[in-house]
């Protein structure tokens, strides 16, 4: 690849970059820093000359003299694809933003030795700092560990456990207008599959389910809500369940898509028309909601944007930018499709 | 928590690890630089001494004396979450056998920046070497800078390009094995949804198709091959297309899973039976096509398989183990499930 050359073919420089970007030696040194407040056409800028002169800081001996590896990692336990992609994407686009890299390291919530891996990590330097996704970030012995040490980390979950800031979705109002969707349309049968029990967005999601059918004076069946663990074969399971009742529900809100989607297929299994003769609702909005047949109404988390908060608020922590109590709860949007529809027995 | 102690509460030494496990010096820090070739066993009686005794090898000092990062990056472009996730978890399987650790970094293959970014991950000393994933495992740029460089690299691709290793499944053979599938049920008119250009996978599975047609003695319409982009909104495009010709392909082949589920919806659309009036298969075997209605007949790609052979011999190219050309071709397995079946127009 053929570069512009400096006059001489001599090696590029701090002060020949600033003068070809027309900024000070003190914002490109800000740029390949990572430092914040660049303003984004600056920092396009500086790149575009360094680019031109071929210019290559020592990036090296930029992480030395940090003390900073300028790579956060991501801690998650037995992920849905969607969901972590999501993660990943979210956290990922703000990385980018800031010159830092993501490193993944997925571990058992319950394994003997999540502390010591945990913790390695950031004594090695392969890491600055922490997100958690859910259940780690509700595991009390590493967050008790990571405070301990000082390590900067932020928890997606809506559990108030320590200091650390936590960004979560507000599962509960989401379930409510889910249910209270369901309601509106006739239902008051209304069979509930919950998720896994280790997983506080189940309990969130069932709370808002009760709040729901309260609200509107329905009773609750216990022989209506089943016990499912986020998976597919657990949705088709707890239908197959649920649809031998009688009388049978005439809708079944199960707490993610995954388990909808078992649902769905154990409804097909027994010849019944959706919505015609049972309405199915999800929850996530991951892109098999959109596949299947019928397309499912679903609560469309903000799992990228929930990443993307979360990843600024460790990095402007690592950086030293930051100490306060930072909570973040952000809304989900009910996504109507063609899964839910009248209560076959009128309203 | 609480720890057995040395004898006089002093620091443990690696000598007292040594003692504990049973073994020589070497051994132990073996294990600690994350050499190959300690046998597993051993591996494990020293992490449980080294854990009993609180042993803190200084291993920052260990990633600087050894001028390594002990962490592999993946590069990939816009994944099909199932899919990556498969590569991230056999990725990591191998290195955590190996004490290293997996840096994700998406990328755009045609991205302007797209070598500056890569090289200069390993010119910072944050990645040892580099996972390639199609389509940036195809990109020639990219490669002939890796090669020049020396950064061990290796690719998941079936192209050869250059000397880097390469493992890949057999696409052409698996789609071969789909397609006689469906000609031995009496399909005769079989509609092909391509998956996306820029990938090579795509002409492969496409001249498994066009080899067992011929095999067959059976003539291909150029109306019956369709492009797609291997996601659903392609798949289900190209089947409504499909599904107007006439006569009408009697069965559809999509290129993976997620444009079977395109076609499934646009069968749905048009209330035809599946499989009675449309046999319809796909690629991949994610757990979408387990979800299916009806579920798919599909090819069960072995993705985690291709991803554990590939670190395994990235890492033993870093640790300067083995340098001669390592190709891998694995096979799928044709998974039959309920979306084909016999040619309603009979044999």
């Amino acid at each position: 690849m053929r570069k512009t050359q400096t006059p001489a073919a001599r090696k590029a420089t701090i002060d020949d970059v600033a003068a070809l970007a027309k900024v000070s030696i003190k914002t490109v040194s800000r740029v390949f820093n990572s430092e914040p407040n660049v303003r984004p056409t600056t920092r396009e800028r500086v790149l575009a000359a360094a680019k031109e002169l071929d210019y290559r800081p020592n990036l090296s001996a930029r992480r030395l003299a940090a003390k900073r590896a300028f790579v956060i990692g991501l801690l998650y336990d037995n992920p849905q694809s969607d969901y972590i992609i999501a993660i990943q994407e979210g956290s990922l686009e703000i990385c980018r933003q800031y010159g830092y890299q993501l490193l993944i390291h997925p571990c058992s919530d319950v394994g003997a030795n999540l502390v010591d891996e945990v913790l390695s990590l950031k004594h090695q330097g392969i890491v600055d700092g922490f997100l958690l996704s859910q259940p780690i970030s509700e595991n009390e012995v590493l967050l008790g560990a990571l405070t301990e040490q000082g390590i900067p980390h932020v928890r997606i979950s809506q559990r108030a456990i320590g200091d650390a800031p936590r960004v979560a979705v507000d599962d509960e109002q989401a379930a409510l207008r889910l249910t209270e969707h369901l309601i509106e349309l006739g239902h008051h049968r209304i069979g509930f599959v919950m998720g896994h029990p280790d997983h506080g967005s189940s309990h969130d999601r069932y709370d808002g389910y009760v709040k729901a059918m309260r609200g509107a004076g329905l009773p609750i069946d216990a022989s209506w809500v089943e016990q499912g663990t986020y998976n597919f074969e657990s949705g088709y399971a707890a239908a197959r369940r649920l649809l031998t009742l009688s009388p049978r529900p005439t809708a079944i809100f199960a707490c993610n898509d995954h388990m909808a989607m078992g649902v769905l297929v154990a409804a097909h299994e027994r010849r019944l028309e959706i919505p015609a003769d049972l309405s199915v609702c999800g929850f996530d909005d991951t892109p098999m909601a959109h596949y299947a047949w019928p397309p499912l109404t679903t609560s469309r988390q903000p799992i990228k944007q929930v990443a993307l908060i979360a990843t600024e608020v460790l990095l402007k922590r690592i950086q030293g930018g930051s100490e306060g109590d930072d909570h973040f709860l952000l809304h989900s949007e009910l996504v109507r499709r063609d899964s839910t529809g009248p209560c076959p027995e009128g309203p």
